[in-house]
């Protein structure tokens, strides 16, 4: 097959990441025989600094003609004092909505030989298994107004957290799909007992229960959820949110298994492209020092192989790749413990290719 | 001292709870030459039934006229399917708006005797010791509008976060001045990368800063907190946030220590009186079971007796009875470990008081 890949490096190491992640791609595409065109374009930081703006227009215009997006990660300190304009996650936000992504999927498991790196202890982590779904063009991130008044000579703002009933129905559905697939259920997480929109969610989330009738829905409030999430992660199959629940609820999910730097991530619109990135951000701490774990990176790759050009056993050859390096021992500092082989970011592409 | 204090047990085992802490006030009362008056009323599900309203006038009138208010917990299956203004939770959200409570306290400390009950590592919680100040009176939980509309066929939904600059400046005001009498450090929580309320909250939290030049201020967004307060808590001192962060962070705090049986909570106004409640729900399902942990309403009967009142050596009379009889090795069934003394509510109450 041929495919043209859309690449946007970002900010930090979103570079170095993003490099690696297409090396492994070139040795997927040269055993399996598919032709892989990368192209790459500006987003960010580095968008800013280039042309003035996060996320440039010749960006836009290449992603939607592309087959899929690859994004490393984007921010640093260099702009956060900008104005909200002219800051790199506003790229991040604009390229959701203008490819409509609008849902973003975070798979986490349980890896056996990264225990030891997780907060949690071993009993409570061991066999987790959830995907979390969450909303990624609506709520409070998209809402207006969103702004600052003065009324009586005091200062007040508000934020709106805004949804259609179709825009609910898109991303549960999904989760409803993706749980047919897995364990079959589906964990709702809402703040019904306060929020009229999640009042709504709860509403939509029964009515397309309706036509699954083979998975399982559970509702769940927010606060409890957070709660659930450390007590005992091993309950959730499918989690689905809106945006900014699912902000902060699949972060708290991102360092269960002690493998944040291992985490990849999905953006699903209806017509495609799809987006993939890792689930960290740029750590502009430990840009270009090559000690970046990759992995993250290269498993977005994999999703994208399956997701978006159905190629199944591709994308299972690199997840298996990335297992043997890791129980072979290789590990970069971020999921170091003692007794293990300690790899460069380039080190750790060099053995997945090799093992691929 | 003569002081009145609102009782308002509520529903599942907040009454047994509530029994629990007033005969611990009133084995204060006698050693410390107090005298506790103590008036019912009622609110939530109890209130529903018995008035037809979530929290009725008279409670209202009772607690505004007292020195302090203990809060059980409210809410149970029986009410889950009442339309929203008839439903427990109205109870609270209305008592916290009448009574203008402001700020919700929640100090989440380690107890060594209970590491094994956490999902954490225990090097992980050793020595956690932090307050968490949630805004309790604005936000997406009181901002209008907040409500349904059919635009074009279409069902579409909004509610509303909204903040005035002094609301803001109250509550982080009042973590500073906690931090002051702590370990001298604020971290801010807020999502100024996305929303215009937060980036007003930054500001406050900055301009209040000045005037505490001994209490160091950082900065931390909602997703990132959800992750730090698991992979280091220790890290946290004071940690302030708006209402609906606050809600779902302050409950993942909960968990860490594995003692939410254990933790006490305390809601202040600017003129008083204050309330104390019990971080833990009505737990319907061992209501009337004598198992309930009464530790966390006895803790927040200390915490009024220190806050509202001024008795700090009898608030420390009461919590040091609390640590003897752990270290005495009872435990009630949420907080059981092998080889420990099984204890009921009752006996547990009997406990603390003979150690007074
Ligand atoms: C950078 C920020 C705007 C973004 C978000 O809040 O969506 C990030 O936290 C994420 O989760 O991708
Ligand atoms: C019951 C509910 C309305 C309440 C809240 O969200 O404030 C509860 O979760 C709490 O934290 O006290």
């Amino acid at each position: 097959m041929k495919k043209r890949i859309a690449v946007l490096p970002g900010d930090g190491i979103g570079k170095e990441v993003t490099k690696g992640a297409i090396e492994v791609l070139q040795a997927v595409g040269e055993r399996f025989g598919h032709q892989f065109y990368f192209q790459y374009g500006l987003i960010g930081g580095e968008a800013i600094d280039a042309v003035g703006s996060p996320l440039p227009n010749e960006t836009i215009e290449m992603c939607k003609q592309s087959d899929a997006v690859l994004l490393g990660a984007v921010g640093g300190p260099k702009w956060e004092h900008q104005p909200a304009h002219l800051r790199p996650e506003r790229g991040l936000l604009k390229i959701r909505k203008e490819l409509n992504l609008y849902a973003n999927l975070r798979p986490t498991s349980y890896y056996p030989s990264l225990a030891e790196s997780s907060p949690l202890r071993k009993e409570v982590i061991e066999g987790v298994d959830m995907v979390m779904v969450r909303e990624l063009t609506g709520g409070l991130y998209f809402g207006k107004p969103s702004k600052r008044t003065r009324k009586n000579g005091e200062d007040e703002v508000v934020d709106t957290l805004y949804y259609k009933r179709a825009e609910m129905e898109r991303v549960i559905k999904l989760a409803f799909q993706l749980a047919e697939k897995r364990k079959g259920k589906v964990t709702s997480v809402d703040k019904a007992n306060v929020l009229e929109s999640s009042r709504m969610w709860r509403e939509v989330a029964e009515s397309v229960a309706k036509e699954y009738s083979d998975v399982e829905l559970e509702h769940m409030l927010v606060d409890n959820a957070a709660m659930q999430m450390i007590k005992n992660p091993k309950r959730f199959d499918v989690v689905v949110t809106e945006n900014m629940f699912g902000d902060i609820l699949s972060d708290e999910a991102s360092v269960l298994t002690g493998s944040l730097g291992m985490l990849p991530s999905a953006s699903l619109s209806e017509a495609g492209p799809y987006l993939y990135e890792p689930i960290h951000g740029s750590a502009p701490d430990i840009e270009g020092k090559n000690t970046a774990n990759p992995l993250a990176m290269i498993l977005s790759a994999a999703m994208m192989l399956r997701l978006s050009f159905g190629m199944h056993e591709e994308a299972e050859a690199v997840e298996q790749a990335v297992n043997q390096v890791l129980d072979a021992g290789y590990r970069t500092k971020d999921i170091m413990t003692f007794g293990k082989k300690d790899a460069s970011t380039k080190e750790m592409v060099e053995e997945v290719k090799a093992t691929l």
